[in-house]
């Protein structure tokens, strides 16, 4: 029986309804009856080509939240009717060095839920149940569909590279940045938030920010100068990095996991002296995966969400284009 | 009584013998008799005033092997006679953030030995006993020199980022490399040599490298691709980065201990596919210098070393200019 969806049948067109036949279930594959599914900024990438010509019908989606309604034959850890996420990644190799230490987002034969494949605007979906993971009782499905990529893609650095009582500061208060300041925050560190938007202060604050920052205009970062041990920047424009690098302290580093528009210019001179560092970081594996939604479900960490009909994914699509979410859009189905 | 020492008194001036008042000996401070300095690449860069015009006349030096001649009122741990160390730093606030956590040498108010104050090319000098280490007893002197720069810069960052069976990398085999082939070895890892001189392979084995790469041209570093997990970088020529990034497998880190010509030209994308990072590294604080100095001693780390008298100081910095010292060049006084 065909999947119903919602796909892009070209680069910046508008989503319409799409019937898809999946792939036959294979051994280790679940199909799930999707409830919810979140929107990230890489679905409005993926939409608008912005990373490059995707296969197209493009069916995006990949915080996706549901049911198993069917198992393959070799999957025995999740049963029937058991609640369960997906996030960017759906498959890897399992076998090469990144795979075999856990890091399964490094693994050069990665799956992405929904480049090449049909994602989660859609009634059901069919994917490797080793990439599913099951959904803490605690946490409500709308509020775990963000975690699933927004958030693991922000928690795995901090776990990296955060330690209590350091000073963490977030660049971008959206829907990674909103997560960002809750981790922080439950990982016991001081907490600045760094924003464009002089209207996301307060919440901010709920979300954990011990300090806030307006970063527009140079005056703004300048004084958080010297004042950070770790800077996580969640934003897509290219940023003056060294400004950025100028908010830390010795030792300091910077952390991207949003990829800026255009090629860094550097100067390791100015960094050498207070012994700074840059870092990069995509995603999270299976284990960073499973124990974020656990810290999440633990600390009560809960993103801020406005629901919506997946048959409104197109004006939804237009709110994230337009940075007015508030902080992250999830699609009912 | 005045101190003989040679100095440049211009940039690029030649040295010349120099003879200078020392400051009155404060009550933290010794007066050592100096047996031993090393040159370091950043003695000429000092001398042909490559970073700016510093205070001239400029007495060079800061690999400084001597014997306690004289101590300060509040002197306790150190004695008359003992022989002792002084490397590129010899002051710090010791009350800063860094200086508490024993990161003097990223305190703000640091002291550098032969930068607006006079160095190691001389029969004595006066420096803060805090930062004069004791050199172990197995230690030759002219070989304890070039630790006490080169050494410590890339003992330090080795021993923050290295784990044993770790894939390291060692790019320039100068005076810094050889010593940081050596350290990484004892520390338990892979080392693979990177140099642009092919005559430089056979002592790199010597010096502990399992693998040798001949830098010359693009195709010698593509042979290295996605192998390391940490490369450390000690020339000071604009590299290109990406070839640079190219040789770390998933989460590995490319640092600098040199500072490069010119800015780089980041692509962050290009690294956050496979979570890599850059960090930089500057000298190593006091408790860095104690352990790295023991570890040394024990492990059999001997930089090799051409001696020469304190008056070929001109050909000696002529030789370093032109790259023919194998590997570091030490004057006796």
């Amino acid at each position: 029986m065909g999947i119903r969806a919602f796909a892009a049948r070209r680069a910046r067109g508008r989503l319409q309804p799409f019937v898809y036949t999946p792939d036959r279930l294979g051994p280790h594959d679940v199909e799930l009856r999707i409830s919810h599914c979140g929107i990230c900024h890489s679905d409005v990438h993926l939409v608008d080509g912005d990373w490059g010509a995707f296969r197209y019908p493009l069916v995006p989606g990949h915080e996706i939240v549901g049911t198993v309604a069917a198992r393959g034959a070799r999957v025995s850890l999740l049963a029937k009717g058991q609640r369960v996420g997906v996030g960017w990644q759906s498959g890897a190799c399992l076998e090469c060095d990144a795979c075999v230490r856990g890091e399964e987002n490094l693994c050069a034969n990665e799956v992405a839920t929904c480049v090449g494949r049909h994602g989660g605007f859609a009634e059901r979906i069919r994917v490797d149940a080793r990439f599913a993971f099951p959904i803490p009782e605690t946490l409500a499905s709308e509020h775990a569909a963000p975690l699933l990529c927004g958030g693991v893609t922000v928690y795995a650095p901090l776990r990296r590279h955060a330690r209590p009582g350091m000073r963490v500061g977030v660049v971008g208060i959206g829907g990674l940045g909103h997560l960002g300041l809750q981790f922080a925050r439950a990982m016991g560190c001081e907490v600045t938030a760094l924003s464009a938007s002089p209207d996301k202060e307060t919440e901010a604050y709920g979300f954990g920010a011990h300090r806030f920052v307006l970063t527009r205009g140079a005056a703004g970062l300048r004084s958080a100068a010297g004042r950070l041990d770790f800077l996580l920047s969640t934003v897509f424009t290219r940023p003056d990095v060294s400004l950025l690098l100028d908010t830390l302290r010795p030792n300091g580093v910077l952390c991207f996991v949003g990829v800026p528009a255009a090629p860094l210019r550097l100067d390791v001179g100015s960094m050498l002296g207070r012994q700074l560092g840059i870092a990069t970081s995509a995603i999270g594996g299976r284990a960073a995966m499973r124990e974020m939604l656990e810290f999440a479900a633990r600390h009560g960490i809960v993103p801020k969400v406005q629901l919506r009909p997946l048959a409104e994914a197109n004006a939804a699509l237009a709110d994230v284009r337009k940075g007015l979410a508030r902080y992250r859009i999830v699609l009912a189905t």
